[in-house]
């Protein structure tokens, strides 16, 4: 007697499903609401994201990319404060040919990202639409106090981000193009394909209270660094030649320019920037787990955001980014 | 130098902004993610639901009804929990020529609606869409232990239900039909387009450990009903006429039939179905705070779900209700 809704919940549970709620979470999928119980000592990090086709992703996206990158995109938010994941909502609508091979495909690579960033699907809304629709609800946590905000940033302060900028819309133009197979599982194509959100850097930077101010990088530096700018009250200089971007092994399509035009713009990298006090920059290493952290300029008084061009002039930093709003 | 997404971030902030973060709210919008600190002795409850133009609304519904609405009707899945509601993430997904007037009275509407049920926003997602596309996840309190779960029920309980059934469809239909401006303004008519959650009564059985299963109606009774069957591994036997039903006076247009075919099949009246064990029965009082509370029927051991007709006969319940996999 059950409806086809019901059916597509059963099917989600029973895919994502990791037998009784473990640790603080008191009650998952198949009531009203979840409840979660907090810990003593801990806050509760809260944020979704947006994952729709025709603007986010396409049809013919790998489905198990499009399971896996809805909740990494999404986790990166949690990093980008410090943060822990716990537990997720999931709110899909599907057309109703959707709900066979490529849901399957969809919750498996939703279940790899869960199982890999420790993050249980705990409940959610299914419904049908002609496109697929997708937002997912991240609750993390971290220690009382230990946060990192955006407004953290003081004149002074060193900028540094994580990893190289701009690999992944290379990886995406690289698909866009690529009919070489082994292009296609560059690196670029991974990082664009299955995100890897900096939990660990973003969890270590806030414990040891190296960074003072942090967000991610998900619509692009140009884009990112003036909100971080605008949060903390300041201005930024960067230095062009000292942006991290995509090896030229992963981006032969490209010119050097294009390369540095892809680190400033390009979106989807998921990658961590954030400022430290002078005095705490001997702290930073050159890389964490494997990932290079690079200081690329320094937070100004003046309220300008401006980069160093080679030939030693200062520019304005145009947000150059994704903006669903912009034509 | 502000994107447009930016601009329009703005923009929800300044009209739904109440100062400083307060309570347990550590930080707000405008930063990656939001931060709550919980309250010792406290379960977190977590819920969140589509509202999709041409799935749940039309592009002509009153702008200031959907942001009441997309708020309400998550809220009514806390109530359904007997938790509070504390705050809520926004993911809105708009055409750019609904960011204006349009966009205006959503905010007003919704904000009414966060002040009424004391439900701070403090964050979200935005993007720019052909459709209007609405998904509210909801944050709320319930003490630990306190929370009522759809697998509650046992055989013998009692099975109430708050309001009149129905309601809200004929409502709609009322809508549709009506050029008359009495009609417009009818009872059934604000309850379709801004709806009440209980959360009052979701409390009070909660705490004073009145009901023993709850859930609310959102897709009608008898779809909902064998779900908290289900959950709780039992059946159920109602009476047709005990169904508590719209008022002739409100659904002029409808036969008696018809009004009990809404009753049992009428969405969206985000009422409350709740069982009582038999000791307790006469803690139930006939109304709470205005609003009928009527028994039904009761649990059943044998696992099918029954109305008894007019007749005396007993006939299954077929889930005749909303389900958007349907036809």
């Amino acid at each position: 007697m059950n409806s086809l809704e019901d059916s597509l919940i059963q099917k989600i549970e029973k895919t994502t499903k990791s037998g009784k709620p473990k640790g603080s979470l008191r009650l998952g999928l198949g009531d009203d609401a979840a409840l979660w119980a907090p810990r003593l000592g801990y806050e509760i990090v809260l944020t979704c994201d947006w994952f729709l086709e025709g603007t986010h992703f396409l049809r013919n996206t790998r489905p198990d990319s499009v399971g896996w990158k809805c909740l990494a995109r999404a986790l990166s938010d949690v990093a980008a404060m410090g943060g822990a994941p716990k537990c997720f909502l999931l709110s899909l609508a599907l057309p109703r040919s959707y709900t066979g091979r490529w849901l399957g495909q969809f919750l498996a690579g939703l279940r790899r990202a869960s199982r890999r960033f420790d993050c249980q699907l705990v409940g959610g809304d299914t419904t049908r639409r002609d496109r697929i629709l997708i937002n997912v609800m991240v609750l993390g946590e971290v220690r009382a106090g230990e946060a990192l905000l955006r407004s953290g940033a003081k004149a002074g302060d060193l900028i540094f981000v994580s990893g190289r900028l701009g690999e992944a819309e290379c990886g995406w133009s690289s698909l866009l193009r690529g009919r070489n197979a082994s292009l296609r599982n560059s690196r670029s194509v991974r990082k664009h394909l299955y995100p890897d959100p900096r939990l660990a850097l973003g969890q270590w930077l806030a414990k040891n209270r190296i960074a003072a101010s942090m967000m991610d990088l998900s619509d692009g530096l140009s884009s990112d660094l003036p909100r971080l700018c605008a949060a903390s009250g300041v201005g930024a200089l960067i230095d062009s030649g000292k942006i991290p971007s995509a090896k030229p092994a992963e981006s032969r399509h490209l010119t050097a320019a294009n390369r540095l035009a892809l680190a400033l713009n390009g979106g989807d990298d998921y990658e961590l920037l954030f400022t430290v006090r002078p005095g705490e920059a001997r702290r930073v290493p050159p890389r964490f787990q494997g990932i290079p952290l690079t200081c690329i300029g320094e937070v100004t008084r003046k309220r300008l955001v401006q980069v160093v061009q080679a030939n030693g002039q200062k520019k304005s930093l145009i947000p150059g980014g994704w903006d669903p709003f912009r034509g």
